[in-house]
C-alpha cells in the first residue's frame, strides 16, 4: 500500500496484515532476552510448568503483531513515531507453530495540540489464532499531515 | 534474590534491577523482527529522519525492562504469566550506547476472584536513562499464594 499521510486515514478502517506463525526457535530467542519465564524458554520445564508447554511471550506477539502493521506500508516516511500503548490483553497462549492473523482498525484521529504537521492516530491491533483472540491492544502514532500546497 | 509468594510482596516496595546496555546491532536486529520502522533499522536514513538518528524500539525499551525484573529471580517456579499491560508511555528516544536503568514498583496486590491458590501483582517498571525517564509502564501478574500447611 501508498504510505498515507494523517488525513488519509478514516476513523472505524480496519486494514487485514498478512498471517506470520512463530516457531519454538523464535519464541525462545526473544525471550531468553526480554521475557526469560521458564515457561517461555526452556520447552522441558515448561511441560511441567502450569501452561503444559512452551508459550510465546506476550511482548513476542505484540511486537509481531506491530510489525506485521507497518509492513503494510501506510506508514512509509510519514510515520513519526509513538508515545505510547494502551490495554494490552493476552487471552490466551500462544504455541510454537501457530500462526498469527492480526487485524488494525483505526479507533482515534485527533488534531496534535502542539505540532501543527501531525495528526495522533490510535489503532486497536487485534491478533487471532485460528477463532480464539490471543492478543489485543490500542497503540498511538504520530503521522504527518500532508503538507499545504505552496507551504514551504 | 529468593522466588517470592504473592503474600512476599508489599505495597510500594521498590525493587532496582541491573543495568543493561543497548547496542546498535540488536536494536537493528530487534526492530527488523518486530518494528521494522526506518529510524529503528537504518542509521543511514534514521539520520535524515526526524530523530536524527537510530533509535530503539519502544517495545525492545519495556521488553529489556521486564527481562531485568524477571533477572531478580522474585518470580522463580511462582510466577505464572499475566494477562496484560497498561498505560506504556514512551517518553524520549533510547540510542544506540544508552544504558537503561529500570526500577520496579509494586502498585498493587489483589486477591485472585476465581483461583485461590494465586494473587495479582501490579508493577509499574520505569526505565531511565542517566535522569531522563524513557519508559513506564504497568505490567500484571498471577503469582503463586504461600502453600496453606497442610494443604493436598
Amino acid at each position: 500500500m501508498t504510505a498515507r499521510y494523517w488525513d488519509d486515514y478514516t476513523l472505524g478502517e480496519v486494514f487485514e496484515t498478512e498471517p506470520v506463525t512463530v516457531s519454538q526457535e523464535s519464541i525462545i530467542a526473544f525471550a531468553e532476552k526480554y521475557d526469560p519465564q521458564i515457561f517461555h524458554t526452556d520447552p522441558k520445564a515448561a511441560k511441567d510448568s502450569f501452561y503444559g508447554g512452551l508459550i510465546a511471550s506476550g511482548h513476542q506477539t505484540i511486537g509481531l503483531a506491530f510489525a506485521q502493521f507497518v509492513r503494510l506500508g501506510l506508514f512509509g516516511e510519514n510515520g513519526l513515531g509513538g508515545p505510547g500503548m494502551d490495554d494490552i490483553q493476552w487471552s490466551a497462549p500462544v504455541r510454537p507453530g501457530d500462526t498469527l492473523h492480526t487485524s488494525a482498525e483505526i479507533v482515534e484521529l485527533r488534531a496534535s495540540k502542539s505540532r501543527t504537521d501531525r495528526g495522533i492516530v490510535r489503532i486497536c491491533l487485534s491478533t487471532r489464532v485460528g477463532d480464539q483472540e490471543v492478543s489485543r491492544y490500542v497503540t498511538t502514532t504520530f503521522v504527518r499531515c500532508r503538507p499545504t500546497e505552496g507551504a514551504e
